[in-house]
């Protein structure tokens, strides 16, 4: 059955597993500290123009935001995010498990705006009883986000002023980084993001791996962007630190060869805008505008009835009585037969 | 100067303190396993008509919140409080450093609305998702609230009913337990919280007490208002165990004596409801309608500056450029005098 | 370079890597939910003799450790272990990060003794400040251990009665479960563990899979052996669930196809077993006796020197002065040429 | 009936008793923001002859050590303590529940040795997995300590050079602070302690007040003896602000006037000097040669059932088949009536 179910529905590009095939009968050395892995974050330094950058593999995305935002935030204090960020809706509790307040702004399409997050920050230092509070302790955003939306580069340097100046690092969920900066309209690089955010990671599991993230303290010199200390050690604790991490090695060394990466991200998006125009060309109202491989579509019953008989669609809400937001989505595997055949259904 | 601040400014009501001279010379067993917290378990039960109510007593409220809500609330799931409980915001967090979120549902006038808790959980449980994001464990109110108002009898069932719908003990904060239920226009009694809630607090740092907080776990005969297991090692290991216990017995055994608890609260609401006649006589504006020993008033700077060189007012907020949300707080130790002064000087 | 330093130094066995090429091009649903991991549990829960066991897949095995101690043992409770067991010494503080003490008792080349195990619990409830203290809530062991030791069927029934004695569920650590199993002299079968533990898990990072855990609670019919309620999200909530849950199930499928996990187990203890003999042909000193693929042998230093010139061995610690323990780790992977090669540099 | 079980079976000093007394119809800012706080940490700082000084005050003992060792320890560390540490024996995993793990080492007749705990931090760091361990991240002692034995100046300072060798502060917990220092034989006075520990408190709960501890960061200028940031956020968020903070400046204003706090603490010691030499002269066993005010005697069962009729003894555990270890705690309270009955029940 066709699927646009989600994006981490098939295992890995096939450079990711012949990578894995050719290292398979080598020995390597325990939880990262091998070859493989210092030859990818080599690879990441220099696709960000980050050469003092400080590169991390973990395995999935809700693991890498527990674990960055544990490790950047201060005891007393919370990560501030948009109602609708991932941390704050689909990861069952993670960063409270680890003790920390998600503290929330309105989104605007899964976007935060800088002058809000402003607001938020000096309206909490401006309460007198703010010690009694939960501190705002770093910014967390992703790009692209929830419902497929992107920041551009004044955007996101603006969020990230702000949070400079209330003591606080910036933190952007790259699970869907690929397909966030290779989409039409997206004013930014990855070599733009490294300068902006304080961490940020590099979404492998979405994006042509089997898993991994890669983590990236970019080291810009100032307070925020250092890497945590004993930083393994907390990924340790946290059950995070996977025994053979070359294996993590040997993936985004493969991605980020040759910008396999983007390359194959762009196909998503390229795939997404096709059947964007075909749903346009056929009068379906798009739920939100955004430019990636999510596509949010607001159906009515009727139509879900007859698309699900042949085609597998994502993550619903009911939007009102009759209709449900529906997501297609796309990703690095999906065909151009596979999009023909949905437009053919829609 | 004259102080109507908050409701915690004075030590304890003589009655009180003349129960702690009378036992000082006495030896007792420590940790709360004496008879003064036995008798005054005893009478908190009888004043309840709870004949199998389990009663408890920690130190203050932000501690009591964390230890009841932590010991009631699974593992993967979290407590449902308006956006402005207390747990919500002026708990520093209290409630995600035991590892468990807040989840938030709109609040009016600080309370909660059975039907939107009804909603909030329908829609979770709705969700294809839900797997991913943290149950709705327990329910939280508070009465009276942040904002000095209570819940009708029929009001806190219809919550209670909800709850259990979805397998959730209800637990009622009573801080401000004695000022709720003394108001006027309550339709309440102390009886009627004991059959409908399954766990309140009685509580004492705001209303005659010390401090002291007297937690009683209903034992309805369902499964909801039980005593949580272990629930000594869980406050130890909160590290809310007094030692002392004694003297929580003593305080509790002399304000449930001779309906005292009742009695000093009612003294705080008469004082506020004086205090709101005058107000409404002199044309302020009340920012809530609220019956108990807290009222809020928004106040131009002119009005708040003038004030504020004979008096000390409570919690301030901005309500917009010019006007400011002002406390006046009444509590049982308010003297007839001092509300004299104030009305003057309104 | 030869390596006998650990038993994660591979990616993994090529029945494993095949079976991920050929599911490669599939469109699999999310988090565990798909065909091959149903396909996998049936495969496991028939070699286990289990019908009704419940069998789920983690990534590691410090992960694993963490999510299940966490969700099989009270708030209020520890998790019993001997003093060498991985969770108190090797695992960065997990289980306390979780909330929960780790209780050691002595170990004897790296195993619990039932019979100490019963005295710890027996002085436990016999202090009479039992309740100040941290509950015994379950018992941790692992097969093989830490020191490559076994337990035997009767003494891991010894232990399970005890612990059961006490309300407390038995979790077997089986990181290293094929090596155990599979051991010259051991008399207990996957059918005898599912039997006796309430929960443990199959280790696959070590044996054969790239990664992955498959943890089997037992359901014998008690109070203990059953699944934690809402076990999904509390995965999930620790950042330990696997979006592509199908590479877990595609993994496990092959290595229970077949009996292929216990061949190739048995595999590295061959290996060891003939390195054993030699070690002992040319006078070297064991430090435990133990019959599985980790092979501790004391040496001193000119011996080591020696050796490094040209083999990675794992782990050391001081003995004494003048001589350190070595450890010589087979795996699945070794080749008789890597034993012979070894052998010859003795 | 006669009772020496604990030092916390009476109210509070009549000095104290007056002073709540005297202050009780005043008003106060709430948390510790009033007058009565700044007097009495204006009293402490002076009598530890240390001005830089930042004291805070705090309920109990057990919450005293889990908040100030969450807020002392790093992320990725643990306490250091003996076996025999409060915080590892008696305190139901507090520490644990913060996320952090003790770590302990032996302990005689009750006391941490110099040397140990250098081996102990040397081999930690020796050991080539040791970021997979949990680091030492601060020193945990008391004094007096559980046994009832002191610390010497030097042997402290042998501490504390160790602790800060391995970058992390000393805490000592003082929950019996004034019996350690008054005891005969003792070497160090309170200007002493705030000279070598980073971090400290008077316990006010066994020494003669209702409850409280005052815990001193004693500003030596160094890293380790600063204030943590925040530290009233921290402590609100463990539950442990107490909302009437005055009720405890003004406690501790009273116990620190003219030497109050040490003159009745001294009583305790007198009163178990000449019970001490009782115990000697009619033959019994002392479990432990200590100067302070807890005896810990091992009697055998005649002797217990004979004396358990007239008098309450303390905690007790088994020490034979036919002995057990029984504890005699004399306390700021005990009378010289009362030292004379025990001693002719002796």
């Amino acid at each position: 059955m066709l699927s646009f179910e989600n994006d981490y529905s098939r295992a890995a590009h096939p450079a990711v597993l012949d990578e894995l095939a050719n290292i398979s009968t080598n020995l390597y050395p325990g939880y990262g500290s091998d070859d493989l892995c210092e030859q990818a974050k080599a690879r990441i330094r220099k696709v960000c123009a980050a050469p003092k950058a400080d590169v991390w593999f973990l395995v999935g995305g809700t693991q890498t935001n527990q674990v960055v935002i544990d490790a950047i935030t201060p005891a007393w204090a919370g990560v501030v995010a948009v109602e609708s960020g991932h941390p704050n809706v689909h990861e069952a509790g993670a960063i409270e498990y680890s003790g920390h307040k998600v503290l929330t702004i309105p989104h605007h399409n899964g976007k935060m705006d800088a002058g809000e997050l402003d607001e938020f920050c000096a309206t909490f230092y401006a309460d007198g009883n703010f010690e009694h509070m939960v501190f705002p302790g770093c910014v967390y955003v992703s790009q692209s986000t929830e419902y497929g939306t992107i920041y551009s580069k004044a955007e996101l340097q603006a969020i990230a002023d702000v949070a400079h100046k209330y003591d606080m690092p910036l933190f952007v969920d790259g699970a869907r980084l690929g397909y966030g900066l290779t989409a039409t309209g997206c004013d930014m690089t990855i070599e733009d993001l490294a300068a902006i955010a304080d961490v940020f990671y590099i979404g492998g599991t979405k994006v042509g791996a089997l898993f991994g993230e890669a983590v990236v303290f970019t080291h810009h010199g100032d307070a925020w962007s250092g890497t945590p200390k004993h930083f393994l050690t907390q990924i340790k604790q946290h059950g995070a630190l996977l025994a053979k991490g070359f294996l993590l090695g040997a993936q985004f060394d493969a991605l980020m060869r040759d910008d396999l990466y983007f390359t194959i991200a762009r196909n998503a998006n390229v795939a997404a805008d096709r059947i964007r125009e075909a749903l346009a060309a056929k009068g379906y109202t798009l739920t939100f505008e955004a430019p990636t491989n999510q596509i949010f579509v607001t159906m009515d019953q009727p139509t879900i009835d007859r698309l699900s008989q042949h085609v597998r669609l994502g993550f619903t809400e009911k939007a009102d009585d009759t209709h449900t937001v529906m997501r297609i989505c796309t990703s690095w595997a999906t065909t151009d037969d596979e999009v023909n055949q949905l437009i053919e259904l829609l």
